[in-house]
Order: C-alpha cells, then structure tokens, then sequence
C-alpha cells in the first residue's frame, strides 16, 4: 500500500473572490467563513488584503478580520500586500505569510496596478526587504499563461520575473492564469521547465475557469508533478475582462475531483461541501460551484417507486 | 512537422440536449440548427430519436426533421433507436446510423427505460437483426462510471455488456458518465481496458460536466488515446438526479480545448462559436456553455484608455 500523495490547497475567496463583488460583506460574515475554512482541513486561507481601503472598500476591515478569525494549527493565514504600507499592516497583524502581486504583462499591470512591472518590482524589493525574512513571502505573478489585452506571454518572461524574486529570497511563486487562458498542453509545458528551473522554491498554480477548462488545467499539473493549488470556494472571484464567465477554480470542485483520484487534500469534503453551501446566502447570489449542487460522485438517489413495481412485474 | 492527430466530435445537442428542454421547440428552429452545426465540420450529429411521440413530444417531429434537413457530405446524420419501430422509422428516414441505449445498471435501466436490462438487450438485438448490416450500429452503454441509484459501476459489466454488442457486429459503442459520475483517474484505467477489449471497434466517450469534470475527463480520454466524443452545443442537457447542475459537456468547450492543444477537430471554432450564440435564443434560457461566453483564448481586449495615459506617464 502506498501513501497518498499529498496537494495542498490555498483557499483564496474571502480575498480574490470577495474584493469583486459589489455589496460589503460584512465583517462578522467574514470572520465567521474563515473559521468555517480552518476547520476544513486547508494548508493556508488568504484571508484579506492590506491595501488602500479607498482602492478596494471590501476589504477595509482587513486589520479586523484578521485580527478577530481563530488561527487553527496547521493552517497559514496569509495577505495581500501592495506595498510596504500593506506590509507593515500585514505584520503588525501576525499574518504567517506575505503574498505580493505582479503581472508579467506589461499593458495588464499597467490597466491593473497602475504603474509599469518595473515600478512594481521596485515596490515589492522595498517589501521584502522590511519584511528581511522575518515572515515568508510569496509572489503571485498574474497573466503567466497569456495576457487578455497583449495575448501571448512567452514563457522566457515568466521565467525572467520568477527569477528576479527567488533571487530575493522568497519562499514561494503562485503562477496565475489570471483571466483563464491556460490550456492543459500549456501547463504541462510550463509545470516542466518551472519546477526545474525553480525546484528549491513552493509552486503555486492558481486557474480561472473563464473557459470551462479550470479543472483539465489542475489535472495536467497535478499529472506534471505540481502539488499546490489556489482554489476559490464556489468558483468566486472572476475577472473584468470576460463578463458572464465563471471565476476562479472552485475549490470544492478541484479538491472533490483531487479525492477522488486519490490523492490526500487534506480537506474534509463533508465539512467543505456545507461551507460552499452557506455561500450563496453571505454573498446573495448563485455561485459556480457545481460539486456544491450536484452532491459528490457517491451521494446517491433513492429509485423511483416505479423500479421496485417494475422489478416485481418482471421478476 | 508532424501531423495534428484527428479528434472526432458528435454533436447530440439536437437530440439528448432538446428533449429535457420543457418547450417544444419549432421544427424549422431544429433544421435550421443542425443545418448551421453541418457547415461547422462536425463527423457525426445525432439529430433526434425516433420514439414514441407520447414519450417524447419534445421530438415528435423526428421524420420530419430529417426529411428537411440538408445532408452534408463528410457528416454523419445519427438518430436515437429505442425498439423495432423506431428502427424502421429510422430507415425509412435514411438516418446514416442507428444509436441503440441501454444502461449497464439494472435501477437505472428500470428507472429510464421501464424494463431489466435482458429486455433491453433482446429488443435491441430485434434491431440489430432487423437492420442486418445494412445500416451501421452504435450502442450507447449508459451509466457506465456509476449509477446515482446503485452507485459503482464495477468495470467488468462495462465489458459483458459492450461484448454481447460487439459479438452482434456493431460498428461502436458509446461509452456514457450518464450522470457526470466519472473522474480522470477513473476514465484513463477504463479507456486503456476498453480499448485493448474492442479494439475494432469505434469508442465514443459521452461526458456530463454535473461535477464540474467534463473536460478534465475529455483530457484524460484522449491522453489514453481515445478520439471519438460526444459533444452537446451550449452543455445543453442534463440529468433528472442532479437539480442545479450543469449537463452533457459542452462540444464547444470541449473543442476550444482541443484545438488550443494542437489536436485537429476538424471543426470550425469560429462558426460554431457563432451558432453557440444563438442557442439561448433557442432554448429561451441561458446555457452552461462558457467559451461563447468569455470567447476563444485569443480574442483580445482593448486595454482600457488609462494604459496610454500611464505608459506616458512613466515613459
């Protein structure tokens, strides 16, 4: 018998999946569904972002939040940090974990982070270097699988930034297909040259599933050796680029399929599915989620009355 | 430079989408529908069923659709069979195939079909002895990675089944995830089986995307080296035992993801892209469909006018 191999989940909807949607979710609402997630068995929850809360009002009560959730063994609470404002926040709030964000699309940080990638970079060396490995920092560079304003990204760039910040000294890389692009031949290609070129380093895949292929895409990863995922409850989150398609990866979907093939996600299923089902009533509208709805592969459905009728007139 | 390797999609949206739909749909909307999939480049498109009209009303209309319908050379023109007189409906209607179902679960068979599952089989050998050879014959095995009522499906029914076909000379057989129970792992040991057991004959996989799996399932079947699927326009169809959840896998979904990864579908995306767009149109509600949506991987956006400000503004 051999041991299950093990993947490790970074739930991200009370952070990417939240900060787009258009009512404020309150606080208690908040605090109350990161419990809910401790308690399902993740390897880490971004929980919040420390930016501006003028940039992004949903997510003005980051200090609260994270100052209110419980901290469950075993489970990192990490945060969005922008810039070293976000960071000394971050800190100060106890967060186990920096995530910063770039794009290597130059016209996608531009429309997104309002500056060129060089100007990010810059911000991002003045994070890490306050933070001076005191705290471990990922990077989540968005658009790696293509760009929806420059189209093709080439891997070279992707490489190019993914080595300026291990040349820093994080701890980890998220490689984000920002806006559902990536296509299973893609990730196997790029899972191959990124885990040798960055084997000392955590990767992180992080898919939308703009374009129906979100779980074919963790496949080809898993299949090529990735072990870490971003995930978002119900499929929240979404990009303003493809309006009317779904979101981020739905985590229970991913982890569902995961469990399935065998593998160890650490999670709670049972527990995970009744969280992503309390989820439509905090954020007041239907979610993506499928597993949530449909029930796991196993939950089954009494006959109808007319198969025990209809066995007994064949018998 | 080598070859692309060929995928073959059926259509069934036509047939297995329409007759969960609640609306009859008018049968000039379903000429002129499979009309438009004809000039997409599909191989085969099953275009209705010939069963009773009281049964179905939905596809009350089966001669007269295919007496209107123009045939294009290079597609398969497939309709659904379920008993002797649907046979002789079918030939006369000079349907190019005959698709025979049946479940290799008992409940599911009692519960779809209102018979065991040796009635279904002697009915349809009726059929097979009736069209003799002169019409090729596929059978669809539903229930075929598990049954919501019964739950596993063991691999060896899978086989008894499609043997006692394969004996009666069928030119294929359709393996079905009747109700999206299927998941990669899964699809891969069983692909590799069947395809060693039935090795002359035409293997189709039908998948439901219930779970959220269609397409990673779509991937692992054809990592295993399968090549033939069934495809439904827009995702139409479903499953009565999964309220809420999306049905068969969405063929234009499915082929974007194909044709992305370099395999030749034969299919042109663009105008069946197009003809997507008119499916809500049709059906008179949205569908699960997600590339008609949010477009193909590379249908740009325009960067919004901020980009030219702040590109200026850095320079």
């Amino acid at each position: 018998m051999t041991a299950k191999k093990r993947i490790f989940f970074n739930e991200v909807a009370t952070r990417d999946g939240f900060q787009i949607e258009p009512g404020f979710i309150p606080t208690d609402d908040k605090v109350a569904l990161v419990d809910a997630l401790s308690d399902c068995g993740y390897a880490k929850i971004e929980v919040t972002s420390f930016t501006s809360p003028k940039a992004i009002p949903m997510l003005r009560d980051a200090e609260e939040v994270m100052g209110r959730i419980r901290r469950a063994p075993g489970v990192e609470y990490t945060v969005l940090v922008p810039n070293l404002r976000g960071a000394e926040r971050a800190l100060e709030s106890r967060a186990d974990e920096l995530n910063l964000v770039m794009s290597v699309s130059e016209t996608h940080n531009l429309a997104n982070l309002r500056m060129p990638r060089e100007k990010s970079f810059a911000a991002l060396l003045d994070v890490i270097c306050h933070v001076d490995g005191k705290t471990p920092i990922n990077v989540s560079l968005s658009c790696c699988f293509g760009c929806p304003m420059e189209g093709e990204v080439v891997l070279d760039e992707v490489l190019r930034w993914g080595e300026r910040f291990a040349g820093l000294g994080v701890r980890g890389l998220t490689i984000c297909d920002t806006t559902g692009m990536a296509h299973p031949a893609q990730v196997s290609r790029m899972v191959e040259v990124l885990q040798q070129r960055f084997a000392d380093l955590q990767l992180t895949l992080h898919f939308h599933n703009t374009r129906g292929m979100g779980l074919a895409n963790v496949l080809a990863a898993v299949q090529s050796g990735i072990t870490r995922f971003d995930g978002s409850l119900g499929g929240l989150g979404g990009c303003p680029y493809a309006p009317g398609a779904s979101g981020n990866v739905t985590s229970e979907d991913a982890i569902h399929m995961l469990d399935a093939m065998g593998y160890d996600t650490g999670i709670d299923l049972s527990k995970l599915l009744a969280v992503a089902r309390q989820l439509p009533g905090i954020v007041g509208h239907d979610v993506p989620g499928q597993v949530a709805k449909a029930g796991r592969i196993m939950d089954l459905h009494a006959p109808p009355a007319s198969v025990a009728e209809l066995r007994e007139q064949f018998a």
